[in-house]
């Protein structure tokens, strides 16, 4: 008999988690005997605890599929992290309560770290709250720092965009440095994790191309070997491009952008590791530069996706379902590299106990000898997330993006103090 | 008899500049009877002065074709604005004999205001100097201030990018508000006139669409105004997206940038008016934002051209040829609106001592009532212009931009101080 099924958006959104979302809801409506109405929570869990659940199925198939290619979250994502049972019972119990008031027998949840360890401690507690749910992860995250998986649905989409970006800037650099800029610098997500920097590097096709320097949050931050190589490269080539992950510290752990704040101006942070690598250049070196920082437009650029970062996002969200289906539970959909090149992969799962948690920074493996990039293997590893272009139709000049119309079902529980 | 053409690219350079260089080249090509080589000026008007001229005969039909679809300047621009002839009458000079020797009857020059002017000097100095050349200016420009045109290339395809990135961006914002970023910052270019911030506001579709707030330099600063626009729109749709012009100012002409870079750190600027206007949404309302400076991303972001303003930029490198050959001299190619919708133009031209150093601003009856974005007059005028899409060739997930072999010939004259 069928259950309903209740999917959530967890975490920063990317380009791609609604094209998870469309597999997700997909799936479901190819099994209609098994699975009832997929709900979608209003803002992530939050729309469980306060029983917000959107009605997916008011949907038409022509808005799921356009989900496809619509990036940010549809239904709404949020950053409430559910505490340890411990520290919040109440919060498990009335998941539990909702889940059983609209007969919800699987929980779908799309994020990252945090959000899978919020899906391990569900499926856990089902059991011993007398309610059992389905479980099951679907991977998310443009950090790319999941574990086991071969990667993040949403990074080689942002990798494509900070590549692409490296590149054509570069080109406008080149063509003014005899008279103006030498020095451009260009800030990237990645708080702890570098794998959005290192993919700069994939804009590279001969030696002397951009990225000259790449700054890594695995990377202590030398200030002296950094101003020597910028010099060098601006006296070799005539400029030098720098991309710096926005989680650069130095070697006792302090952000390059909290550092400046605070030394220089010893006031509020306005954060922007850009600005400060620039205030660096600019009185150490004397040169002329120019900054940008991406922010959201790297994560949100759905009209430059990775054809390939689509495809694995929407194959994911589909896998999540199969794997309920058949019996799946406390797992994470990963995926699973075949090949580099030609680039082969499958689909696979992880149990959420060994996902929950656990962050995968770029290895020393992938980063060159001098600290400053990234070598041959990375590149194996990275190539192919950026590979292809899926554009999402346009319209009067814009991407026609979708909006559903979110109508969340009749409320059958009392209000939840949060 | 046939003479050659001397091509240069000046001041900054945008994701179409190429085009019209093609534009140009292709044409010139039609002509071998009456032009023989198109030289371009390495590094822009650098390459007259040095005598560092590159023979585009030396590149295939095919690559010049390809300059269709690259960024940034395939021979390299400059910032070097000619002085007057009264003071720097050698530089002309200078000019004259190069075109001299190596037999240069027309001078095809692609640039902003500074350049025209140029352009407008040395077509008067022909005649006085005893060396007379076809003097023909072919607009560019990103900020889309030159007057007597309808629009400058370069400016749609910035246009366009910042449309497109306010409405994704948009979609994360909406996503996360609830429990995270209420308010999101996006600093463009623009100096001293405001198209390209007012471009952001084709991302609305309705009322509550992003951007809710537009900053322009035609607009003096209101904080106070500001800050409860911020408020109430946050109020009403749980988030509020800013789009801000680098050269929006005080009442007192102050740009904001600098402004609050001297009173709140009161040491070197580091650029960048949103992590300024962020310091005061922060301070003043306690809100959680973030924000983006896209820089040189933006004008170099040819993978997501206008395909209206590549045409145009192509139209009028061609166009800029024919003139010449038709007898035409001192003039500017311009492009002439007969339609709002459907879009209709055709090519036109202006007598450069009319171009000369104007400057078009955003004008008032295309200003929102209350100063914070742009009205139906503006949409009308701005709509066309991001038109279609022209997506580069891609390989292994990147664009294939082309590089030039860029040989120089052989000098003949003695080397020039600059």
């Amino acid at each position: 008999m069928a259950q309903n099924a209740f999917y959530a958006q967890s975490g920063g959104v990317t380009a791609v988690i609604n094209a998870s979302a469309s597999g997700v809801i997909e799936a479901a409506r190819e099994h209609p005997h098994r699975i009832g109405t997929v709900f979608a929570g209003r803002n992530g869990i939050l729309g469980a605890l306060r029983e917000e659940l959107i009605d997916t199925g008011k949907e038409s198939d022509s808005a799921i599929a356009a989900l496809r290619s619509t990036p940010g979250g549809a239904f709404g994502s949020c950053r409430h992290k559910l505490a340890s049972l411990d520290d919040n019972a109440r919060e498990y119990q009335r998941l539990m309560d909702v889940f059983r008031a609209h007969d919800i027998g699987y929980f779908f949840y799309n994020g990252g770290g945090d959000s899978q360890d919020t899906a391990h401690k569900v499926s856990q507690l089902g059991e011993r709250l007398g309610y059992p749910v389905a479980c099951i992860g679907i991977p998310k995250t443009v950090d790319n720092d999941l574990p086991l998986t071969d990667t993040c649905p949403g990074f080689g989409s942002v990798a494509k965009y900070i590549a692409v970006s490296v590149r054509e800037a570069a080109l406008d650099v080149a063509s003014m440095c005899e008279t103006s800029t030498k020095v451009f610098i260009l800030e990237t997500m990645g708080r702890n994790a570098g794998w959005i920097a290192a993919a700069g590097a994939l804009a590279q096709q001969s030696r002397n191309d951009a990225p000259h320097i790449i700054l890594l949050p695995e990377v202590p931050f030398d200030e002296a070997a950094f101003l020597a190589k910028t010099q060098a490269t601006v006296d070799r080539i005539g400029y030098c491009v720098i991309v710096v992950s926005e989680g650069t510290r130095y070697a006792d752990g302090r952000l390059l952008a909290d550092a400046g704040t605070k030394d220089a101006f010893g006031h509020a942070q306005l954060g922007g590791v850009a600005p400060q690598l620039a205030e660096l250049v600019r009185e150490r070196l004397g040169l002329k530069f120019h900054w940008a920082v991406a922010d959201y437009l790297q994560r949100a650029a759905r009209h430059l996706a990775s054809a390939t970062d689509v495809e694995q996002a929407y194959a994911v969200g589909r896998h999540a379902v199969e794997l309920a289906l058949a019996g799946g539970n406390a797992a994470m959909v990963t995926i699973v590299r075949l090949a580099d090149e030609p680039y082969r992969w499958k689909l696979g799962n992880a149990p959420l106990a060994r996902v929950a948690n656990m962050e995968r920074k770029l290895p020393k493996a992938f980063i060159s000898r001098d600290g400053f990039g990234i070598n041959a293997a990375a590149r194996r590893y990275l190539a192919p997330l950026i590979g292809g272009e899926d554009y999402p139709r346009f319209k009067n000049g814009l991407p026609a993006y979708v909006t559903l119309k979110n109508q969340t079902v009749q409320k059958k529980l009392p209000p939840f103090e949060i």
